[in-house]
Formats: C-alpha cells, sequence, structure tokens
C-alpha cells in the first residue's frame, strides 16, 4: 500500500535551513523540502534543471541576468548550466525537483554542502 | 531571464477535466496541472513513476489493494507498472510529475487519451 507525503507534515519535521530532505523519489529525481532563510551560495548545475516551487514565504533567485521572486503556489525551473544564488529575506519553504545526482550547491563545495546520503537521513 | 510559473493562473486557465496542460519541462519530466471530477479510468505505466500532488480538493486514488486519499498539500508517486484509477467526489485540481514520454492513461486508450501535443498546446 502506497503511503502518501503530508508536506506540511514534511516541513515541519526540518531543523535546519538550507539543508534539503528526500521526502519522494519519482523516476530518477528526488522531491525534496527545504526551509531557507538568508542568502545561500552562486553556483549551478551543469547538466541537471532544478525546479524550485514556494509553499510558503518569498523566495528570489538572483540571475546573472536579473532575479526571479516567487510567492506560495509559483514555481520556476534553472535550467541546467544557469547560474543562481536563491535568497530569502524570511523563512521560506520550497519544495525542488532535482535529479538524483544532483549536488544542491552545485559545482561549489561550503560548509551548507549536505550530501545526498544526509538529505536521505 | 525565467518566467515564473503560477500554478493558481494555470488551474484558472484550465477548461476541461481529466485534460493534462504541461507548464514546465525539468530535465526528462514535465509538470503539467489537471482539474479531475468523477472517475478516471484503470491503467498502469509499464516503466514511469507518476507523481500527484494536491492542490485544491480531495483525490482518491484506487489501487489494487486499496485506495490513498489526499488533500491539498498532500502527494503520492505510484511506481512504474502498478495500476491505478484516480477519482475526485467534487473538483480537484492536481499537480503530475512524469516523464516526458508518458501517457497519462497508460496502456489504454479512451475518449479521455490526450496525446502529448495535445497537453503542450
Amino acid at each position: 500500500m502506497l503511503v502518501p507525503i503530508d508536506f506540511a507534515a514534511e516541513f515541519e519535521r526540518l531543523a535546519d535551513f538550507w539543508s534539503p530532505h528526500v521526502v519522494a523519489r519519482v523516476n530518477d529525481s528526488y522531491v525534496k523540502v527545504a526551509k531557507l532563510q538568508g542568502e545561500f551560495v552562486w553556483h549551478a548545475h551543469a547538466d541537471e534543471d532544478e525546479l524550485f516551487l514556494v509553499m510558503r514565504g518569498q523566495l528570489v533567485i538572483q540571475l546573472e541576468d536579473g532575479e526571479v521572486v516567487l510567492g506560495p503556489g509559483q514555481s520556476v525551473v534553472v535550467p541546467r548550466g544557469v547560474r543562481h544564488n536563491p535568497m530569502a529575506a524570511e523563512e521560506c519553504w520550497v519544495v525542488l525537483v532535482e535529479p538524483v545526482a544532483t549536488k544542491h550547491t552545485g559545482d561549489v563545495v561550503t560548509d551548507r554542502t549536505r550530501s545526498i546520503a544526509e538529505q536521505l537521513a
């Protein structure tokens, strides 16, 4: 029997900002939840598109040619190779859809980098 | 510059039940919106998992060993090969994530079957 995912409950369980947690796998992608606050880090994913869906709060995705501002129920796909930097002035809840291979800080390693094992824990 | 997707606006534009509309591509998957009401058709996707996320209303997914009931903010992944039949007593809005190759009625063709070209239109 299949077990539903309750996104609100998954967000409630998240203790740390910028620490994505995998809630489902669909084909070769993971669906993740993350709480964001503050500024992340400029990075790109060479071979992977990344979908952001805001569930609560407001997310600004800085791009080299401007920025995209997303509120609840709004989404954007950052195409592969596009450098971006997520920012949230206040606490923001986002759902991410990205390939299982995606490193959330892309080609950059910082103290915020979480391994896939950590994201699955 | 990237263009955000506003899910509420996408749902408002949908005129017909059971007629998914593609709103984004992320890697090898499409993100679709669909309005559901009534009962669909039993089917399976041999090689593709399918994610359902309910945005409004209540969705019942009948399975051969029971059923899953989803409300707003709840989601389930129907694994490849699992026969299922979506039902909604009242109007229900769902987001779907599934491979670009997925036929929404799976291995079954009915008068509700919509081609990928129709879903992209």
